[in-house]
């Protein structure tokens, strides 16, 4: 994994949003999708801004997407996002691809922008009609603001059964400018009768070109976003999309500049820090767990690794009983498709190692329960066959889980 | 898939067992492995067997596999399978592989037959030492005989957290010669510290040659045993090993003999039944789920995806709370990684149809959760991509899953 030569200037602003890059406002209200939450948003940018957007793996995708993709691929500038929650407009055939563009083109007639740089993305119920009647009223009434507040209702309205927000706000400098990135996320809380969608949406005021900015966002993505897991399941309405308003005043970003690396590391952090949020508030989570996987081949192997062992039922239920229960994690090692010598593994629970070279370490299993109590677990695996590195983030399986899906819809 | 002219033919054998081919005896004993429950066992062929075996995906494989696997190798003979429960002799080094060994020489030695013609497998705890000093005097006790209730011992010695016993017994003619299938598994009991252990046995008094019986035996594990799933996860240990006696004295078959496909259909129909019980007795499930997908581009489409549907936690989860949530049926669909057509998908909850033309059908939720109360549910999907069809079995996510999986070993 590249780390940025300045990486000690990425600072974490804790009172930061995704108005805190410069050009950015945002608004968040009830119009009445859902009975009382707020479940419309918008953000927007006073100026053209790069744009960039991952989307679902699932074939089956929300008619929202294909909007989305559309107004991207047009100029890959965006000025605007509105959101809603409660609704997902997915399975809704051509009326709801009808639906999505008219949503589009409210958003651009209510703040004034062409069509092509407005981005629309739903969550919420599957397979029913989108409540036009509500939403286009509230898109007109959406006043984006720059204060900590607006992107605090922003926040909000893009919620379902998420129980905390999301956000983050990390600064550093490039070319002597200050550049802040700011994103907010949703996820994975149940959406009815669906599942688990998440929702990322990163501002910044870099400037820099759409196809660097894209080329950063995948790669970032696949460090982070893509790192996380609840319960295995995508969503048909899955997205992540960025914004750089370029109003840092630094020279434009490109594979080429001297603090490239500084860039992605800084839009890592941000990402990471909200993959991290999303996976502690999966459904019925009592704990974070983080999985390292080290000595891998390279670096996509060792992210596939732990995020098999992050995925596995039989680890989550194990970390949620405080069970040091090593064997489900080379068990899970075994089934993950990477390049691994059987006699090499270790093993640690936190500092606690249990496994070293495949063979079991007598520890205290006191200790080992103790630690496994904690908010966040930590899991480190060394496979010793190379010098890649990678990450994954997931929580515990509990009966909370089992009684929020089973018990949902009914 | 092929199906055999004479399906009528193959006839369910209720009172059968692995003794019912001729040539076969079984024995099962408490040799204090475990503290009190059965846990050794043996299954005799009193001539040479044509053998085959399949083994776990997983990249870290428990010692008695090896030793399996060489035998098997050697000539493709086996005359006994040595089997023990309460320790999986799994992640325990050379040691391991001495004790691995250890038990074929004096299961050869007990049993007057040469060593490469003995099979071993153990399912149980791993990272231990197997318990030489009771299994050495256990083999020796071991007395093989042809009695149903002496399978019944055989079938308690190999189960672990097993609620029921798993057997299987089928019949049929080739070549106007009796031929019998029987049958006899384990799983899904979790073994601690690890998981769902799979053992497989099937015995017949078939005549065919080892490398034929090998291809049987993949093929037909490709549409049953791999198509279980209860939570993923794969064993170190996993195993299925078919004997074949030859003393039906049929002509010996071949993929040219012209009821080749019956003895393939036989044989499925074995180890369908058998992988059935299995998934119904998932841990802590109440109910068995049986995914039917069709229209697919080709048979292992359709059963990677009908696999994908029935390991989903948010359909199992559903599925025991009895929500006729078809969204979540999609959505699995969806990131199956199959080809299909987003707009042509059709499902139904036993005979309720839920969705046309990936468009919901309005249908009667209280007549589909009446149907979700059953014992058995069946999902049919169909994609209108092809003309291939495929089946998965699994079991619902529920409570029982989570208190069995997080309190075990504490």
């Amino acid at each position: 994994m590249d780390t940025a030569s300045s990486t000690e200037k990425i600072v974490k602003i804790d009172e930061g949003s995704i108005v805190s890059p410069k050009g950015f406002k945002a608004d968040g209200l009830h119009s009445g999708v859902k009975k009382k939450r707020r479940d419309l948003g918008v953000i927007y940018c006073d100026g053209p801004a790069s744009s960039a957007g991952v989307y679902t793996l699932n074939k089956i995708q929300a008619a929202p997407l294909y909007v989305t993709k559309e107004s991207i691929a047009e100029e890959g500038i965006l000025q605007a996002i509105i959101v809603n929650s409660g609704n997902a407009n997915s399975c809704t055939g051509e009326e709801g691809m009808r639906d999505a563009y008219k949503m589009r083109e409210e958003g651009a007639s209510a703040l004034n922008i062409p069509a092509n740089r407005v981005a629309v993305t739903s969550t919420g119920v599957i397979g029913e009609k989108l409540n036009m009647d509500k939403i286009i009223p509230g898109i007109h009434q959406l006043k984006p603001q720059g204060t900590f507040s607006s992107a605090d209702e922003f926040n909000e309205a893009i919620m379902t059964t998420d129980i905390v927000k999301k956000h983050s706000c990390y600064q550093t400098e490039i070319d002597g400018k200050l550049v802040t990135f700011g994103g907010v996320a949703k996820g994975s809380g149940m959406i009815n009768p669906n599942m688990a969608t998440m929702l990322g949406f990163v501002t910044t005021d870099a400037s820099i070109e759409p196809q660097y900015l894209q080329q950063a966002l995948s790669e970032v993505t696949d460090r982070t976003f893509n790192r996380i897991t609840v319960d295995g399941d995508t969503s048909t309405n899955d997205m992540v999309v960025v914004m750089a308003s370029g109003q840092a005043q630094n020279e434009a970003l490109h594979p080429g500049h001297s603090q490239w690396n500084t860039f992605i590391e800084a839009l890592c952090r941000t990402s990471e820090d909200l993959s991290k949020k999303i996976a502690r508030d999966g459904e019925g989570a009592t704990k974070l767990i983080e999985v390292n996987v080290r000595g891998a081949k390279n670096e996509e192997e060792a992210g596939k690794a732990a995020k098999q062992i992050a995925g596995s039922d039989l680890v989550k239920t194990a970390v949620y009983g405080t069970d040091a229960n090593w064997g489900r994690i080379i068990v899970a090692l075994g089934y993950s498709e990477i390049e691994l010598n059987p006699d090499t593994i270790d093993i640690s629970l936190g500092a606690i190692q249990t496994l070293k070279n495949s063979t079991p370490v007598v520890f205290s299993e006191e200790n080992a329960k103790r630690y496994l109590e904690q908010d966040t677990v930590q899991i480190f695996v060394d496979l010793h066959v190379g010098s890649a590195e990678g990450k994954a983030w997931g929580c515990d399986l509990t009966y909370e889980y089992v009684r929020i899906n089973a018990g949902y819809r009914t």
